[in-house]
């Protein structure tokens, strides 16, 4: 069968955007093809997680970029360079040929809160192998990314647990 | 810390519910806790998820029920049947505590189309260990249940390549 690479969006500010990357990841995983996930959170991936995906580590190459989870820095230009080294990275492993699947989680924040030019990235998504499938998580994707792409999900919260005061479980949300 | 047992609901037509689903699965199973995942609609877990769910099969027990995708039957009293067949799996493993997180595949799907009791199913959610997550995916998710959840997401379809005549990929949505 044809490959056709999807530009996928994982976004909204509901629980289940990671959640789905891990579970795409498996799925890709599952097949034997090579999946490459970059966490641009730090942190943001639980323990639970990251054992999970060490299972895999024949088939998934996890990379974490950044550092804490707001972007609300007291060093900027140390974030932005950050961001840049993540985004560098991210290029070369679209750019590789070496990935069936490519996951940038948590990336729409480097966009949203401008620590990245979205025409350049928005330019490596549009020229990479037609055949190279991405999906990026995060809230807030730009209008311009969900134009550019194939798939998009919008994960709404409708109920939350700490709406009803319940602290974040184990093996669950973490 | 306290473990709340959660009541999660993954609905909406958009992809990613039973990849959350997945996703979930890994978490606690990275965590080595036991999880049960139930597949009410035979068929829908493909390869590469059934492959990569094999890897953890220390943790996760998968099991099958139903038969094909729709319920528009021939043989409703048999449809009926397999749907009372597999809730009483579910509800055996929701009542051993032998599992972290019991996930119900697609089972929305059975309520929707009336093949089981809405009011007995809520009742075992209701009366379950306060200890135990339960996950159900699917659309059409009943506002009854969608009421007595703790956490609930609706994956919303912003985009889908089929829109764009683009056929399913390998590794990615199956």
């Amino acid at each position: 069968m044809d490959t056709h690479g999807l530009l996928m969006v994982f976004t909204g500010n509901g629980k289940g955007k990671t959640t789905a990357a891990l579970g795409m990841a498996m799925r890709s995983a599952g097949h034997g093809l090579g999946v490459c996930i970059i966490q641009f959170i730090k942190g943001s991936w639980s323990y639970g997680e990251l054992k999970a995906v060490k299972r895999f580590s024949d088939n998934i190459d996890f990379r974490v970029m950044g550092r804490g989870f707001t972007w609300k820095s007291d060093n900027l230009e140390e974030d932005k360079r950050l961001a840049l080294e993540g985004w560098t990275l991210a290029r070369e492993c679209i750019d590789s040929g070496k990935y069936h699947l490519v996951i940038l989680d948590e990336f729409t924040y480097l966009l949203h809160y401008k620590m990245l030019d979205l025409d350049v990235c928005l330019d490596v998504f549009s020229n990479r192998s037609p055949s190279q499938h991405v999906l990026v998580t995060g809230r807030y994707a730009p209008d311009a990314l969900v134009e550019l792409a194939d798939l998009v999900t919008e994960m709404q919260v409708v109920k939350h647990p700490l709406q009803k005061g319940i602290k974040a479980q184990r093996g669950i949300e973490f």
